[in-house]
């Protein structure tokens, strides 16, 4: 008789899983921040690891699985091979090839929707009833293209898109106004990235727009500038790229918060990139951010936020691009 | 066209449930320390309280929901009608009357079997596939009244048994030591109450057995008269009673942390009541507590604790006492 | 030689305290409430309880100790004797009288001020740093007199106010749209009571204005009678007593996250009552709730919001009432 | 008058900061992993990073701040100037450089002396109240020369240590045995490395000893041979730089484990680095890891574990070949 038989007496068979598992694909610098953020917060006690580097999966795995005394007992699996993904409630994309010099935007998306094209179907097949959330670059075209590969209805599929812009957008406000970024509302909307669009109209602290206060706030008249703050969002990327060599901890806090809203059935409403036709009058089969209520189900509803003719103009022409690129993509 | 309609682009429905609701019946002052134990640490975010009184029931509801702001948007319902409960994957029973003067403790079974016959069954039409976890008082012989209403496995029947009498215990001797109650172990086994077993062979810091200082900790020969502490614990409950009332907090805390164990599959050893034949040599069909792992299917192991002779003629003694009251109830 | 020592080799002697005490005044329902919420939402890890009561506090002492294990190992003291609370962050004052059938506001006043000339100076005296925490009702009228009590400048003599409040209209509002209560954003100002305010003007989601969609929002003329919400908020805590027979979960889990705020040093904008004059033309004495950030010194800024006419009415009307009531009393 | 003049009302300066300041000195993978831990998981809520690498630490900071609407709103700073550590409780020191190929561990001991000989008084100068926690390695010698440059109590320098090799040891035990890691009590004691002592007598489940079970375990004669378990400790971190090029978050777990004891005052017994002489008839001045109990003002205690003479003889060879190296390095 074994140590272990001697110890216990057993009663029943351990559970194999609880239905809150999540796999995160990709275990780059993006992928381990979501995975450790998940864990560190008790937002999922189920983790799964996927990649196609083998070795390096595995160091992650046994990396995490070596702290998991500090953490909720949670189980940490790992692997190049999806079956162990099987019955993911939530399934995290982080993987892709970046951006060569001289490329093409269309060449990077489709080298990327060829990478999907072997994700998606695996993590499909072994877990029917997941929601997709993509995190990889550009995010609202590889959102649509891993919609479009999953076969999955609209609410399922999902971008991290501008969850991240607007939480860079409240900080930096909330460090002009000295109080706390929870305190601060604002949101960026459309297309993660360059053209995203900055919502000033419903910028506010305690209900007080600041538009009342300074209405050129937001414009090239106003005298305090406040339109640098959007620049420096836009630029955040860049700026910490270039300081550290890529961006990790904002991004696996933003992709935590959708994962929590997801999983524990929250009805929060974040800003994510989703299916936006037809609203603002958007005629593209396109995947822009909005802000949207997150739950088991995935995205519920879309807030119709009344745009000025600028950022509907702004929004349109972003939705034209994209449409344009996913046009050329092969599938 | 509604405000809400007006506001909201509908994607999709929103989710019901998640599969980790939990069901309180009982709002009592140790009802709902369980129900805000579960809530204030984020263990479930979906809570059902059921009671008779339907005022108190709707009172506690709205009380929680009024607070569900700084909480992480629980979904929290009342009700006295158990459709409410539906699809539960934790039932936690905390409903049952109180000793009467001169009543015999088979009278008092009685009268709460009669109770729990009216509870167990509506809780299994609702939620089939449920784990009970049984607190009302006898808590051992009820825990079996309820494995025999229920018809249920024994793996999914638990009584909160002496997982409060541990705590006790260790927080009684971590002051007496001057370290956190977590860096002391030890385990109060057997019968939730005044016959209770203290497992004095297994108290340590550190791995550092306090019997292998002090060979007569827990006996009458000991000159430290640790034994104390375990008196301590027995009277604990009479004390708070006595002082306040009535126990709820660290009953509340204490059934949380077992919530916890069972709902993150966490696989943590607890001392819960759980039916034993035959381990210990016991010929009983009863539930004693005994450090067991808990998760997502309830009770998976007993730890075969090795017992002196006293211990285990003490437990032997619970189990003939417990077995006889059991036979004279009516079911 | 003791078990202790032993045991141990000591290296130093272990700390009294970290400066994050906070001592609980009064532990009927609503302090125990506030106590519960901030040791298991893990705000301090130092709590006091104080009360004249001397069995009840003892009794509510060690039941919270009893349930330690399952905390982060917090320091829980509790007596008459206000030496216990020294070198308080901040104190929490639930205790006070309730309104007698037919008594005055102003005699009700004077009984709880009579309270609070004897446990302010007891609290200044063994933590002059300290931040006062009123809780006891009415609110409002208290913190002033707290404040004139004690002798602390104004950023360190906070009111609950109408936190709860606007945490109510907040959820009852979530309720009616189906999103969650952190999702919808709104304010209850002025007297925390019959005639709070609420501030429809500011009420949104995700930034778009619910008086955009609704122009009669929270008017006589809304055909969808949202105003009936504001009701609500007013009749709740009338509700939920004639239900339960006292409020305390969502007021001790609102005091929480005012005292998560200042120990954290968040500059969380909340709904306090603060000093307010000169700010809407208030021209007296008194404390009033307006959004007010709160960190580790109390209150820092008070957000200036645009009100209406009427709204401005209904805070001067208050005030004037209180500032009468005020004079009345015999300090 | 600008947007946040109109905005506010000052009532009074924001506190700048609140007792429990952090430094983390040096932002490579195991410094950041470390302040995300702490950060993540609500431990403090202000944190400073250090480091020479003026980008590096610029870039970690912006990325930490860009998701700190995600957290408790937490202050985040960071500088190669040590003055914006001013007031820290707790400095972690994480820097240091790697063996080179073919170096001698004088050698390399020599160079990190070199590296604390500039931080330490850095440290030292703008917070002479902090607690040193050493993480770099070879930890258990440059604790011992931290704690000579600081020119502190014995209580308030302490080394990571074993408490990571602890924590792997209870991991890879609890997978055998098929329960949570946190129920399984083992440690693991002396050098941090390879010739750290795993002490076997103590390790048990439910204070049930393994040994008892299996008298031979952690033996040669072992026919289960649970040695290996101890070996892949030791291994461990071979095997994760191996696979994926070095070791993170178990690690940053482990430092923020310690942190919070530490910060909350929890008196938790923990496998650190301590100031050892004359326990276990270790007759030097050296650092080693033995099982302490930490709080507020450091390490409080150390537990005197019974050890067998091997265990007694591994640790003195330990100390002897640390305190010969210690010997030769020039200060």
């Amino acid at each position: 008789m074994t140590t272990r038989d001697t110890l216990f007496s057993m009663v029943s068979e351990p559970a194999a899983e609880t239905g809150n598992r999540v796999t995160i694909v990709g275990v780059g610098q993006v992928g381990m921040a979501c995975a450790f953020s998940i864990l560190s917060q008790g937002i999922s006690n189920d983790i799964v690891l996927v990649d196609v580097m083998e070795d390096k999966v595995k160091g992650e795995m046994m990396d995490l699985q070596h702290g998991s005394l500090f953490l909720k007992n949670p189980k940490i699996n790992g692997s190049k091979d999806y079956s162990v993904t099987a019955g993911s409630k939530l399934c995290i994309i982080t993987a892709g090839v970046r951006q060569r010099e001289g490329e093409t935007r269309l060449d990077l998306v489709q080298r990327n929707t060829d990478v999907l094209k072997f994700i998606v179907p695996n993590l499909i097949k072994y877990s029917p009833d997941t929601i997709l959330l993509v995190v990889s670059n550009p995010v609202d075209i590889l959102t649509y293209v891993a919609w479009k590969l999953s076969g999955l209805p609209k609410n399922r599929v999902i971008g991290s898109g501008t969850n991240l812009d607007t939480s860079r957008f409240r900080f930096l406000i909330s460090q002009k106004l000295g109080i706390s970024p929870t305190s601060v509302h604002g949101w960026i909307i459309g297309e993660h990235g360059d053209t995203s669009v900055a919502v000033w109209s419903g910028v506010n602290v305690a209900g007080v727009r600041l538009r009342e206060i300074n209405p050129s706030i937001g414009t090239d008249e106003d005298p305090e500038n406040w339109k640098q703050v959007h620049k420096d969002v836009i630029n955040s990327a860049y700026d910490v790229i270039k300081l550290k060599g890529y961006t990790s901890w904002a991004v696996g806090l933003s992709v935590a918060s959708l994962a929590s809203s997801i999983l524990k059935n929250m009805n929060n409403v974040h800003a994510v990139s989703t299916y936006v036709r037809p609203l603002h009058g958007l005629d593209y089969d396109v995947f822009l951010s909005m802000p949207a209520t997150l739950g088991y189900n995935g995205v519920v509803d879309i807030v119709k936020q009344p745009l000025s003719s600028s950022e509907r103009c702004s929004l349109k022409f972003s939705a034209a691009l994209m449409s344009e690129v996913q046009n050329g993509v092969i599938f």
